[in-house]
């Protein structure tokens, strides 16, 4: 028992199987999962489990209407090997909004916390040390209830499950700006980080893919006129010396990463405009040289810089500068994730 | 093995146990379910197997990536035991439809068609006779893939359950017009059957409720001033003699009642008018006493004729005629899906 968490130890650990140096991204499972199921009106207590498959009848609302959310985070572990998290409050906060208009009920916040804390405890041999790398932690919450009837579940599963990762991202991304498809409506669940968002982007983006890019810059679904996401990612824009962010609203997920960004760019001196920013204004940046760059900013890439973008079938390159606000503010980033800097802002979490 | 569909029978049948005077909708499932496997690139042959759970790694898709989609369908028995469809083929263009949409691979329509009429063979006895009953029938395709990473799964599942079932709605349905919420963004996937659209659908649903209305009827996500869809029902108005639809488009799901009904209308020399509709014609035709009916159409209540409505705080009631068009449509439909009544359209498919 760690905080009176219930813990049931595996009896075969995989970890000598697996290669730390060469890790891909959540792809590889540590031996624990946390597990909480919510029946009879509340949530049970949560439990440190082996690592197992999930046991669900034909009928689970899962399968049928969507109800699902999730969080992504990570652990790092610094030269001491003290474990850290990186604002993982907000995480939380951030899964009990998505809980809400999903009509998920929404979590206590001992149960996250506590939890998550005993599974990493126990799986702490699996946070990585490696420069770059780090344990991704994986909580969602799903409808485990059942019946073919459009109505929220009574039966929901909260799981916790952790994948030590190497970096998200490799190569060039050039992105297409999206002027058909859109990934949330006003009034939707954009700013949730429901599971439908991500299935609704895979057709657009493979479409991109097709075409030769990487990703999708998500724009408005009513004009196409304004930009809001770049994948699964938020959106930074620096045109000359300013810094660029559209504000969050009901249609785009309100980022730990973005967020931070714009503090931290704040603090270093960078001009931070957070405001509408359209299309025509960056094609017209990109054209006249004033556009220099555009990255995406998410808990599993940090920052996932922009090479060029398409948009109505032409091309625009970004320039290749020195030195970039993306790689400086990411190294700000990871030095305070990772305890190589100090942290100002009280960001980060030790376990 | 019936058309090539290998076929394995529980052991222990449960159809004495249900009460066929009684049955509630989508709460109690038949002894057997299809199943079928998309792995290798290829969907692999459909078997019929005893109904079971599904086992899944807690990193599977559909778990956090939302990536599922389904179909709602029934069986009928005529008087003469005969197992009747309704317009299957339909159902099987629209599963594939939203498979394209939510980047799901397709499925081959001998796979659908034979995997049903084996699965309908074999539980054939669940099948009830009682009049208004039927068997419920809903495929589904679901990703079944590993992996924490937004893209599409390289495995899904596509299983058919049944549930003998009763009527879908019960009591008098009075609805909420959406003025925050909404359902589908232009761009996005409303018109599929995606799993996702029915999640997001219960927050607003729930706080309707809470004000004493059974469901909201979905409006634009821009304006919230066009009539789209009553709740996971398409939206029938009737002003004068006119019955009114709005088209259809890629935020509103393309009924087969609904169709079914434009059909059927025409034919029985009710004018009928397929074009968008607003908000404040509806309140218009409310308050100078135009407004006759208004009712939804879905398979699985057919028609549910809707009270009254609220909008903007004012609550509107519907008048209470004698013969309606809802009840007089819902009837010729029924008769044609159970066989009491010529079917000149071909709609009736027998098993
Ligand atoms: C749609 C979307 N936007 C933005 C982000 C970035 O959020 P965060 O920085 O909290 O990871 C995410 C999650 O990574 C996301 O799924
Ligand atoms: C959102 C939505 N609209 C309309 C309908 C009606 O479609 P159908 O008549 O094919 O059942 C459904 C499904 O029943 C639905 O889920």
């Amino acid at each position: 028992m760690i905080n009176d968490i219930e813990i049931i130890k595996t009896k075969t650990s995989k970890i000598n199987e697996v290669d730390f140096d060469n890790l891909k991204f959540g792809s590889v499972f540590s031996d624990h999962m946390l597990e909480c199921n919510f029946k009879d009106g509340k949530w049970q207590a949560p439990k440190v489990l082996p690592y197992q498959p999930i046991v669900l009848d034909p009928s689970a609302k899962i399968f049928h209407y969507g109800q699902s959310i999730f969080e992504g985070m990570k652990a790092y572990k610094d030269v001491d090997e003290n474990v850290w998290l990186f604002r993982p409050l907000d995480n939380f906060k951030r899964l009990n909004i998505s809980a809400k208009r999903l009509a998920i009920p929404e979590l206590p916040e001992n149960y996250f916390m506590d939890g998550l804390k005993a599974l990493l405890e126990v799986d702490q041999e699996w946070i990585p040390k490696k420069d770059g790398s780090s344990l991704y932690i994986r909580p969602f919450v799903f409808a485990s209830g059942n019946g073919f009837h459009a109505s929220p579940a009574d039966e929901y599963k909260f799981i916790i499950c952790t994948a030590p990762s190497g970096a998200y991202f490799a190569g060039e991304v050039r992105v297409l700006i999206e002027e058909k498809y859109s990934r949330s409506a006003n009034g939707g669940v954009g700013f949730a980080k429901a599971g439908g968002n991500y299935a609704g982007q895979f057709y657009p983006t493979q479409l991109a893919i097709d075409k030769g890019y990487q990703q999708v810059i998500w724009t408005d679904d009513n004009t196409h006129e304004y930009i809001e996401e770049a994948g699964a990612m938020n959106i930074f824009i620096r045109i000359n010396d300013t810094l660029i962010t559209g504000p969050t609203s009901d249609r785009i997920l309100d980022g730990i990463t973005r967020k931070s960004i714009i503090e931290l760019a704040k603090k270093e001196g960078i001009n931070v405009e957070v405001r509408k920013i359209t299309v025509s204004e960056v094609v017209e940046a990109a054209k006249n040289g004033s556009l220099k760059e555009m990255f995406g900013a998410g808990t599993a890439a940090v920052i996932s810089p922009i090479a060029g973008f398409g948009y109505k079938d032409a091309d625009y390159e970004l320039p290749k500068l020195d030195e970039t606000y993306a790689s400086f503010l990411k190294k700000r980033i990871t030095d305070i994730q990772t305890n190589k800097a100090e942290d100002i802002f009280g960001w980060r979490y030790q376990v």
